[in-house]
């Protein structure tokens, strides 16, 4: 494996310095000669969406994604057709920003059996794919952690979202992979592969994972400070295939209440070491 | 499926009604029907074993397991050799009190990879074995949910236990199948029907999963308080052979908090829906 000795890889989700504006973030990353920018949509409430996208390319930043799409199932017919609506609208988004790919945090409703909203995540991405195909979005199915199966994603391994991957066969939808939901799943070397062979390895998100997080949410570590053997699984990502960006996204109330220019300073340290 | 309408089949953990001591869950249990009890270690501090064992006997009560032994990976080999010390004195305490098993919590340290915690608890299980063997005391493998991987089990499929309890191969060592660590798992099901093929599936502890618990580990719902399917998963667990005590294990500051009478009331009435 190759170590990591610039930041030509390096992307940054809007939420990992979630208190600076678009602008700043997006000013700060250039600065610091981070090379990618993943978008989230609420750093995006109120802007001119074609001149968001200009601003940033015009720093020299790519766009890698846009997170996120998702959230397809429901107990409730109605509840789906929003759904499907706003992930209609998380394209068009993508489109006039410049984005060429959205993250899909599937959903799940615990009011339903998980394999009911199975079916729906699947359905909805079917859904929707002729519009990202002709808007020249793709779709990244992010399996998430089995602690999240509840309500935020009945899609908890890689198997899974290889299996949907596969089942719905489009160049357009394939998978992200982020290791903080999968690093536990003794079958993920296996599933790397099988994503890489697929040519479905979409996107390779990293961050750490404390041993007793405070907060299921908003308690992940910066790379190194946890249990995550990053440089062993961006090995099984780089055997696959994937030489794209390596995304931080860290949610953090700890890494937010900090000073934002000090917090980006220790991304980079621990990137190179990743 | 039969639904449940005794309470022929019910077991308590004596954690779930953690402010009450041995004596009073004996007695409170005995009177309210409850025909099993799990006794965890921290309730037999101070107390003369073999008469504990009797005392239970003598209430109606038949002992169904002992938790826990396990923990047994570390970085450091000291710690692994205290680890199989303190599972010899687990043996010799269920032993002592009558109890026919022990769940293992198999244990993990943040410190080392994954795959070297999975092959020390495998030796340490190994090692115990003639120990408990002698003793007639059973061990049960109990995978645990993922968000536990750093620190608690490196075991969190129900894959990976049966894995693990037929490369043993030992009629002394099973599983243990808790829904708060597994409902999620897609492979649930087949897991399940597997587990019981191999005549390996030693225990079956409840509870229910809520959405966006509080605490990682003492927020777990009463059953039919969640999201769990506990009449679709009782169906599998019997049409794999199972027909022993159905277990309440619930880790809750909140039901700590409140009078254990009317709480064990709540379990009886829950328990006949599950």
């Amino acid at each position: 494996m190759s170590r990591l000795t610039d930041y030509s890889r390096l992307c940054i989700h809007t939420i990992t310095t979630k208190p600076w504006s678009i602008e700043e973030a997006c000013g700060n990353f250039s600065d610091a000669g981070v090379k990618g920018i993943t978008v989230w949509r609420n750093a995006l409430e109120g802007k001119a969406l074609m001149a968001t996208g200009r601003m940033i390319r015009d720093r020299g930043l790519q766009i890698v994604s846009l997170c996120r799409g998702g959230f397809f199932p429901s107990i409730d017919a109605v509840k789906r057709s929003l759904a499907l609506e706003d992930n209609r609208k998380a394209i068009d988004e993508a489109h006039a920003l410049g984005a060429p790919m959205i993250v899909l945090v599937c959903g799940a409703d615990p009011g339903q059996p998980l394999q009911e909203s199975r079916k729906q995540i699947r359905d909805g991405i079917q859904e929707i794919l002729p519009y990202a195909r002709e808007a020249g979005v793709k779709l990244a199915i992010e399996p998430l952690h089995p602690m999240y199966a509840a309500d935020r994603s009945a899609i908890n391994t890689l198997a899974q979202a290889n299996e949907m991957a596969a089942a719905i066969d489009s160049p357009w939808v394939g998978v992200a992979v982020d290791v903080y939901h999968l690093w536990w799943d003794p079958d993920l070397e296996t599933e790397i592969k099988k994503c890489g062979r697929m040519n479905k390895l979409f996107a390779f998100h990293i961050c750490d994972w404390k041993t007793n997080p405070e907060d299921l949410l908003n308690d992940r570590g910066l790379m190194g400070e946890g249990c995550i053997d990053l440089p062993l699984i961006r090995t099984w990502i780089e055997a696959a295939g994937f030489n794209g960006f390596i995304e931080v996204e860290i949610f953090s109330n700890r890494y937010w209440a900090m000073d934002q220019h000090r917090f980006l300073s220790e991304i980079k340290e621990a990137y190179l070491n990743c």
